[in-house]
């Protein structure tokens, strides 16, 4: 007779792009039951499930057990985790996308870029857990279904607002056992304020410099003076908020980003292909911060106030 | 016997192109004589001469006196009027292009954009007398030697830095004969400021938008906040400069230019044609004079630090 087995974790992706489809294909190959709800890619992920490809992790394929043009179509009873992999933009209802598929028990997992984008979510499903989470990993997608892993890959996480639960460990260890490293920690919002030290600067100045990389950004001592003049005010909002960042983090984060490869930013090549940008959750929640904390950031504010421009321009409506 | 006629006043225009053309077409059409010093359509100039078209002044043709290709060959001893429409754009150097033909008692006459854009050539003709102007005119070339003549064309001008020259009345009443008004100021680097709070802030923008036109800029309440904050960093500036303006005027730049139609500015279009871009004197001069007046202006930094990350990716170097 059979020994009885536990039963495995069921996972459900939201918004399984590239991001996503990773992240899916680490918890599937530590053994979890992974659904998918992908819209754009349904057919080939149907059909073919995904592929990817890295040099760190090996190539990997898997079929999600489930891929569904709506979390409604979920079978089986509501996920231990569900993991949201969505961009945060305008016109998008997150919780709309997620609802049908958030049980009593259901973790919701937020893979997402920005800062404050957790509270919504929180506020709309007040009785889950919620795990934020920041991916520090250089993806992309070649093609329906097929991903390319090309460095990094860490999952920084904790939970909402504070915190690190049993599950939240659950799902570090799961996450590790699928070959990265995934840091605990129990100030989220602190280190997704310290990310923004980064992201807020970079991604708007890359896209109103037209598209530039970072190398380009900093190609000049105006060009390296500006970028940690805006820092200085993300700090100050960070630290108005609640979460002071370490004073020298601004001019490591510079330095790094000097010697490291030039890259466009995640702005800049939403931008450059006509997709959304996630402006609001990048800048826009960072300058409605210093707003109400009456911090002033005149840069960040610029930088925003042009970018709602580009968007405007740029983007059908 | 013929009566002694009065010798004809000999106007010579560097950087003859739709400004410096339409110009010099009025004071030949006032009885001046105008040469010409333009190096891009030397050829084409020195065969058919200028065509100006416009509804307001009619149809002018002119053939200058002389047509060169350097201020050095102007023949017949010094101008009465050295007419200066260059850009002026880093890499121009406007003193060794109007050197060879100043004599002693030839008047400056600076048509260009921007503030602060006279120190320099009054430092480096130093005994001669500096006419700065501001044209309110807005002409296109449209081939070699043909302009096309839009709307306006006032020149508001006085002498550097101060006061109006008889010889600043003369030039004015030679002008207006051609059929503009010109408005004479004897304190024109206020006048200079003046234009400038518009300038400053729409240029710039309009290019880090991505070549948007006064309308998209001002389309939401968010982008005229920002227009006007930035307007009042450039009024604070203008202020400690010794030119204090009118606290009223930003409002009704702001709301004149919502009225009337919407344009692109001319850093827009040379961006868009890709054209070096005039962005020193509009903006560069006016973060310097912030700096040196310890003026906080941390918007217009924003704008400076983005142009120039713009020019440089932009621009062939």
């Amino acid at each position: 007779m059979k020994e009885a087995e536990q039963a495995p974790i069921r996972a459900l992706v939201v918004g399984a792009g590239a991001i996503g489809g990773f992240y899916g294909a680490l918890l599937h190959g530590a053994g979890a039951e992974v659904s998918v709800v992908c819209r754009g890619e349904f057919d080939a992920v149907r059909e073919r499930g995904y592929e990817l490809a890295s040099d760190r992790l090996g190539n990997r394929s898997f079929r999600p057990a489930q891929v569904l043009r709506s979390a409604g179509d979920y079978q089986g009873g509501a996920p231990d985790y569900l993991i949201v992999t969505l961009k945060v933009v305008e016109g998008l209802d997150r919780v709309a996308l997620m609802r049908p598929a958030v049980g009593p028990h259901t973790v919701i997992v937020l893979i997402e870029n920005g800062v404050e984008i957790e509270a919504e979510i929180a506020a709309a499903f007040p009785d889950n857990e919620v795990i934020s989470a920041l991916a520090f990993v250089q993806v992309s997608r070649t093609g329906p279904g097929r991903i390319r892993h090309f460095a990094f890959g860490d999952l920084n996480f904790g939970n909402y607002p504070s915190g690190v639960s049993e599950r939240a460990r659950r799902l570090a260890a799961l996450l590790e056992a699928g070959g990265i490293r995934c840091p605990l920690t129990d100030k989220v919002a602190a280190a997704r304020w310290q990310k923004a030290l980064w992201n807020t600067v970079f991604n708007p100045i890359s896209v109103l410099g037209g598209a530039l990389d970072t190398a380009q950004i900093l190609a000049t001592a105006e060009g390296s003076a500006f970028v940690l003049e805006a820092m200085r005010e993300v700090e100050a909002i960070a630290a108005a908020t609640g979460h002071p960042l370490a004073p020298e983090l601004a001019e490591q984060f510079i330095d790094a980003t000097r010697k490291g490869p030039a890259y466009k930013t995640s702005m800049a090549l939403d931008y450059e292909n006509g997709r959304p940008m996630e402006t609001e959750a990048i800048i826009g929640n960072v300058v409605r911060a210093a707003q109400r904390e009456g911090v002033p950031a005149p840069r960040l504010a610029s930088l925003y106030a042009l970018l709602k421009m580009v968007e405007r321009k740029s983007l059908p409506r």
